[in-house]
């Protein structure tokens, strides 16, 4: 009989946010007629922009016609895509070529440990996303560090040993704080003397509204040539269902033999994907003209000011908040509970959904995260 | 300095369909006034059906809408799709909830060899997708067995050796054979009585039109505790560039500590994936509904008249030809030639572009797949 994969096994047996909803479910089940507050997974509530839906209903109904279908794209994405992401985006400081479209960033996460297999060490932020957790799991990863905190959920870097890999998410899920440029250049300086590669997670760098927060690892010098970036539509625009995001391997970032990473990517990406739904790309290109941009900029807006109520009302009570400015995550500290103790008692006291801060690791036991994207806060907490 | 991954540099450098597509080009280039007939890559050349398109259409709208947005979705697809699948294709003989949803099958394949890791054996027939080799090298799977040939590309089984996973596709990419009831029945007591778990592949599954071919492993006996399957909307209903498949882990299915294949299944899935575009899978809803059904079929008995039509016009100019019944692909054998010439014979001669037989494995050395994907055939060769 064929043996079970040992590391699917080693995976913890809940996902943190089916334990979640499996709670919220509960809950309605014993309180039919209580309103609940969801501010829990971090999802877009509300409707998409509307030029980004045209965009995408127009593309959906030429498929019906001569002139309008397309079957298999390049599999790294509809070039214009690329290109306006590497224009709008990356003001041009990035080639369109070296960027792949896809469909998310979680699934590229997955697609990136693969990259690298399963011999490299990899470090991680803490507390931190599971995806980057899991994933090194699942390819049998043998060395995982967790990086020490310091100020403000930055890294204590002087005292993280060296790995091949970072994984680093700023805006940060889930404390909500975002790294400056002086955190960023000594982070890029840290990588370059021990020769690491960082895969920085921007999905929420549409939330920076701080002009010393960099969107993008790559406005700090030397970036280039030590970080993978990864972006997504999904928080910028409300593309959670509809699925589009990107990476960026800059032509610089080179592996141990001066092979470049970016032709392996290409060679994996190929194999393992047949590009993102050229429906969802439509919807990418207009979320990227002036029209989309400002669209969903006037969402993000209201889920910020969301989060700084949050904060507001948490801080108010005496709870320690980071986060819930440029980026819509509000990280609180319970004192004298678990994180679990804390999400029962703010969901049967509050009637509101949160995220147990110990799903993101034990450095975020006796935390909750209280995510921006809702329609009604104010009576949460 | 960070290691190239080894599975990744083991890869051939050069991915079939891109060379293909090179030579193609090179051709354009030098005779820009000699119309070229497509008959290499297998794509949808027709526009999407209407009731598909429009059904995309609608929900991309909707999604502007406070009624019609929706975020993410349950990770294994929309409910209402799996029932769907469930009923139509396989007339509830699978439930909804064995089905996951996907983003097509080239993904699904490497997911899976990704649920069983890297210490398993597989088989795969031969000439083969290059898919499932290619992502067997990444996992960096040690033993790869390519099942002997016996009648019409079924493999001699008795000559195989036991491996634990056995890749199998019917109606077959390349070769356009169709596995008979009597032969899958061996398939699946090979795999019984070797303990081997099948992935079977159907992605041409909508072109069977003999009553004797099985449309899925699961109408032979025992199927269900033996096999996966994997299904795409591609073929079926052109949604090569949409993207939308699907696989089936039925409950039967048990690794050899007794647990559940499609747990992993559900595990690996969560972390590697965050669901089909919801766009495309309304599309995938209107593709199965009696409309649907009939539009793609219309698409698909002309791309199975097209390719009868290749088989009887190389058949008549004394090739070998297998295929070409109930699968939209012609296997037909150069005699004297290799591949790679056999392809630049029928470009420079005929301006017909075909897929070289050696890129599918050394046994399809001196033969060229013809794909009846095409709106010209007639004067192809």
């Amino acid at each position: 009989m064929v043996k079970r994969n040992p590391h699917i096994a080693a995976l913890p047996s809940q996902y943190l946010f089916v334990e979640v909803a499996r709670r919220k479910a509960a809950f309605c089940e014993k309180n039919p007629d209580t309103p609940l507050i969801d501010l829990g997974i971090g999802d877009f509530v509300d409707p998409l922009s509307q030029t980004v839906a045209e965009a995408m209903s127009k593309t959906a109904s030429s498929l019906a016609t001569k002139e309008g279908f397309s079957g298999y794209g390049p599999t790294a994405g509809n070039q214009l895509l690329r290109e306006r992401i590497a224009n709008v985006l990356y003001q041009d400081k990035i080639n369109a070529n070296e960027i792949h479209i896809s469909d998310g960033a979680k699934p590229d996460m997955g697609r990136l440990q693969l990259l690298f297999g399963s011999k490299v060490s990899v470090a991680v932020q803490e507390p931190v996303y599971p995806a980057y957790v899991d994933t090194s799991y699942l390819l049998g990863q043998k060395e995982l560090v967790l990086m020490p905190n310091c100020t403000n959920f930055f890294p204590n870097l002087s005292e993280t040993p060296r790995t091949d890999i970072i994984f680093f998410c700023s805006p940060n899920n889930p404390t909500g704080t975002a790294a400056t440029f002086e955190q960023l250049e000594e982070l890029v300086a840290f990588a370059k003397k021990n020769r690491s590669i960082i895969i920085f997670d921007t999905a929420y760098s549409a939330y920076i509204r701080d002009p010393n927060i960099p969107k993008s690892i790559y406005e700090i010098p030397g970036g280039r040539e030590i970080a993978i970036e990864v972006g997504s539509f999904s928080k910028m625009a409300g593309f959670t269902g509809v699925r589009l995001g990107w990476s960026v391997t800059p032509k610089e970032l080179k592996f141990e033999d001066g092979t470049t990473v970016a032709d392996d990517w290409q060679a994996l990406y190929s194999r393992f994907f047949n590009g993102a739904s050229i429906v969802a790309q439509a919807g990418g290109l207009a979320a990227l003209t002036p029209k989309g941009l400002n669209e969903s900029k006037l969402l993000a807006d209201q889920y910020l000011e969301n989060a700084r109520e949050i904060k507001e009302i948490l801080t108010a009570q005496g709870h320690s908040c980071f986060g819930g400015q440029n980026c819509p995550y509000v990280w609180a500290q319970f004192e004298g509970l678990s994180s679990w103790e804390a999400f029962d008692q703010v969901l049967n006291n509050a009637h509101t959904v949160t995220v147990p801060g110990s799903g993101f690791g034990k450095s975020g036991e006796g935390f909750l995260r209280f995510s921006g994207f809702s329609k009604n806060v104010l009576s949460c907490c």
